[in-house]
C-alpha cells in the first residue's frame, strides 16, 4: 500500500502547523533578480568581524578536541560565567544557576512555549508582535490573546482589560510576551514607567513576563535617555521575568547562540526540555561567542553597528519623508532594525506587497505580526540588511507600488 | 508577592519533564578525580581532524559574511546536495525535497515526536532503546510501549503481539523507533531479514518506522557481511521510513549537524516545526559539515575511526573475558560504541553503579534504557571515549565493584 496522504500520521500539533508569512516570502525572494529586500530582519553581513573570528577559530581548533566534543546541556561554563558579567552590565544580577544557553533565542521562545504553556492556556502578546513567538506559542497550542500598543509601548489599559476579560472566561494568564527595546516589528521603545507598570501588573495577576531583548544594545547615539533600554529583568525583584537575549544581532546569527535568564527552578525545567530538543547548543559556536565577549570583539563592534544601522535608518527615513509623506505614516525608531508604517486608507498590506514584488521590492505585510487577523493597513520595512546605496531606490519602488494602486480601490472602504 | 513554587506556571509537559538518568550521572562524574568513564557515548576526541578543520575554518571565514548569516530553515543548499549523494552511497535515493538538516539527530527525534505523536498516541520502541528518543517521545506525551529484543535485533513475534494488544485497547500504532546498526545501548545489528520484515509489518499495520542511524559507518573490519548495515530506508518502497543520521560520530558532535530523510510532505511538516524550534541549524556548522563531506575529510577519517573503536572494543572484551567471564554475560558488538552486559543473579544496576563510583568507575545503569521499568540486571559500557590505556583498569574496577557485593544480596532473589 503506497503511503498516500500523510495526514493520518500527524499529531494534533503536526496538523496545525502553519507556515509563517515571512518564510513564504523568503522563497519568493530567492527567485527575483535585482530585488531589493526590506523584508528579513537580517543583520548587516558586511560588518561581521571576520578577521577577528578567523583568529578565534584558529585558536579554538588549535587546542584539544574539546572545542568540537559534546558539551553540557546547560552550556559551556566559561560562556555562562561571561554572561553573568554581561548581565551585570545590563544591571541584572544573576547566578550561573539562573542562566541557560539556547540555540538562538528562538529556542528560548520554544522552551518557554513548551514548558510554560499548553493546550488552551492563555498567553498575551502585543498587537503586533514577533512572528517567531507567535509560531512557538501556536505550536504549544496556547490560547493567544493580543494587547494593543500605544506610542510608548504596550497599552496598559488594554492589558488590564484583556486580562480581566480572560479571567471572566475562566482563563488565568500564564505569561505576557514583550520586546521592550526597539520592538520587532514596530521599533518602539517601552518607557521606563511602562516597564515598572508591567511588573506591577504581573505581580497583581500572579503571572510571568517573557522579555525578549535582541536589540537592546543597538540604540542610536544621542536618541535614547541613559538607562532607557534597561531590561525589565533589572527591576524584577520577585523573579517573574524570563529574559531572553542572543548574539545574533551583536555578533552574527549563524552561530545560533542565545541565552535565557530566569529563577533557577524554571531554568532547570527549560534545561531538561532542551536536552530532549537538541542535547546542547553547538560547542564551537558557544566558544566563538565566549571568545567574542571576553576578547572584546563585541565591545569593539557594537559602536560601529549602532552607526551603521543609524545611517541606514536615516536613509530610509529621508526617502520616506521625500517620497511618501503624503501617503504613509510611520514610527521613527531610535534603535534596532525596523520602520513600521501605516498605509493610506483603502490600501491593503498583501495587495501592496504583490505590486511591490512587481517593482522588485520585498517587505513584510504587517498583518503577519497580528494574532487577531488585523493589521492589514501596516507594513514592516527592515533597514538593517539592505546595502546603503540601495535604500533610496527601494523606497522609490515602494512609492511606485503605492502609486500604482488600481483606481477602484483608491476610495476609502466603508 | 515572591514567586515561590513555580509549579503553577508549568504546562502539562513542563510538569512531566524527567531528568534522564544519564544526565544525572554526568553531574556526578564531573566531581570525581581520577574517574574512568564508560558512561557517555562520546566519540574519541583525540581522532578529531583538527588540522583539516582549521583549514576549512580559515576558508569559510575568509570569504563573505554569508558563512555566519542567517540561513534557510531547510538547510544550506550545498550540504543538502552533498547529502543526496551521501544517501545514494547508502543505497537510498532521495531528492533535496526529501531532506531536512537538523540540529543534531536529537532534534530529528524531537521533530518526529512533536509532528507525529501527541498525548496518548501509541509509539513503539525497543527494550532497551536510546534514552534521547524516550525523552523526546515522553515530552510529546506519547503512549510508549516496549518491544523485546532477540539476538539479531527486535523480536518480531513480540512486535506483532504488542501491536495487536494495543489494537485491542483501541490504539493505532503511529510509529516504531529503531536503531538497526550497532544499537544504542546493546550494540546489536539488525539482520537484513528482520529489516525487510519490519517494513512488511509497517505496511500491514499502516504505520511509520523511524530509523536512527548514527553508527552505520562504524562497522568493524571483517566482522559485518557486505550490505549488512544497509538502511531500512534503502528498501522503503512505500515511503514509510523516516531516516535520521548525523555527523556527530563520523566528524564531531560539537557541530550539532544531523539530517532527516522522509517523503516530501512529512519533511515539509518537520521543516515548519523546526522553524519555530530554532529557525535553522548553525550556518557555519553546516558549512563545516559540507566541506568535510565534499573535501573527503570524512572519507579519510572513517577507516581510522573503525580501527580506533575496534581496538577499544577488543581491549574491553579482553578485560571482560579475563576478569569477569564467570559473572557477566555480554553482547559482542561488531561496530559502534557500546558493550551491553547482563549482571549476575541478585545484582542490581543502580546498586552496582553506586559501588563502581566508589571505585571511580562510571557506566550507565541498563534500566535507564527501558520504558517498562525493567532492565535492572543490565549495564551499558561505552568503549568509545575512554583512553586505551585506561580500559583494562576500568574493567578491573568494574570487577572489584562486582566482587564487593554485600554478602546478604549474593543469594539469588526468589
Amino acid at each position: 500500500m503506497p503511503l498516500g496522504d500523510v495526514e493520518r500520521f500527524l499529531s494534533p500539533t503536526g496538523r496545525e502547523l502553519h507556515e509563517s508569512a515571512i518564510r513564504r516570502m523568503g522563497t519568493v525572494a530567492a527567485r527575483q533578480p535585482d530585488l531589493i529586500s526590506f523584508a528579513a530582519g537580517y543583520p548587516a553581513a558586511d560588518v561581521f568581524p571576520l578577521a577577528e573570528l578567523r583568529d578565534v577559530a584558529a585558536d579554538l581548533l588549535g587546542r584539544e578536541g574539546d572545542a568540537i566534543q559534546y558539551g553540557p546541556t546547560r552550556g559551556y561554563a566559561p560562556l555562562i560565567e561571561a554572561l553573568v558579567r554581561e548581565m551585570s552590565r545590563r544591571s541584572v544580577t544573576v547566578t550561573p544557576e539562573e542562566l541557560l544557553i539556547t540555540t538562538g533565542s528562538q529556542q528560548g521562545l520554544d522552551l518557554v512555549a513548551r514548558v510554560l504553556t499548553g493546550p488552551d492556556e492563555a498567553v498575551l502578546v502585543e498587537l503586533p508582535t514577533f512572528t517567531g513567538a507567535i509560531s512557538a506559542l501556536r505550536n504549544a497550542q496556547a490560547h493567544i490573546a493580543g494587547v494593543r500598543q500605544a506610542a510608548d509601548g504596550i497599552d496598559l489599559d488594554d492589558l488590564e482589560r484583556v486580562t480581566q476579560r480572560l479571567a471572566r472566561e475562566g482563563r488565568r494568564v500564564k505569561l505576557l510576551y514583550v520586546v521592550p527595546n526597539f520592538q520587532n516589528p514596530t521599533g518602539r521603545l517601552l518607557s521606563l514607567e511602562h516597564r515598572r507598570a508591567l511588573l506591577a501588573w504581573a505581580a497583581r495577576h500572579d503571572t510571568l513576563i517573557v522579555e525578549d531583548d535582541p536589540y537592546g544594545a543597538l540604540s542610536f547615539e544621542g536618541e535614547v535617555v541613559p538607562g532607557g533600554t534597561l531590561p525589565l529583568k533589572a527591576f524584577d525583584e520577585e523573579g517573574r521575568v524570563v529574559y531572553l537575549s542572543s548574539f545574533s544581532k551583536t555578533l552574527a546569527p549563524g552561530f545560533r547562540v542565545g541565552w535565557m535568564a530566569a529563577v533557577a527552578p524554571l531554568v532547570e525545567r527549560f534545561e531538561i526540555a532542551k536536552q530532549a530538543a537538541d542535547l546542547a547548543t553547538g560547542t564551537l559556536d558557544q566558544r566563538f561567542a565566549c571568545e567574542a565577549l571576553t576578547r572584546g570583539v563585541i565591545d569593539r563592534l557594537v559602536p560601529r553597528l549602532r552607526r551603521v544601522y543609524q545611517t541606514r535608518r536615516d536613509l530610509m527615513l529621508e526617502g520616506l519623508a521625500s517620497m511618501l509623506s503624503d501617503r504613509l505614516t510611520w514610527v521613527t525608531p531610535h534603535g534596532g532594525f525596523f520602520i513600521w508604517a501605516t498605509l493610506p486608507p483603502g490600501e491593503r498590506d498583501t495587495a501592496l506587497l504583490d505590486r511591490a514584488l512587481e517593482e522588485r521590492l520585498l517587505f513584510v505585510a504587517g498583518s503577519a505580526f497580528f494574532v487577531d487577523g488585523s493589521g492589514h493597513d501596516t507594513i514592516r520595512l527592515a533597514f538593517s540588511a539592505a546595502p546603503e546605496a540601495r535604500i533610496p531606490e527601494g523606497v522609490a519602488r515602494l512609492a511606485r507600488a503605492i502609486s500604482r494602486r488600481p483606481v477602484e480601490s483608491q476610495t476609502a472602504p466603508r
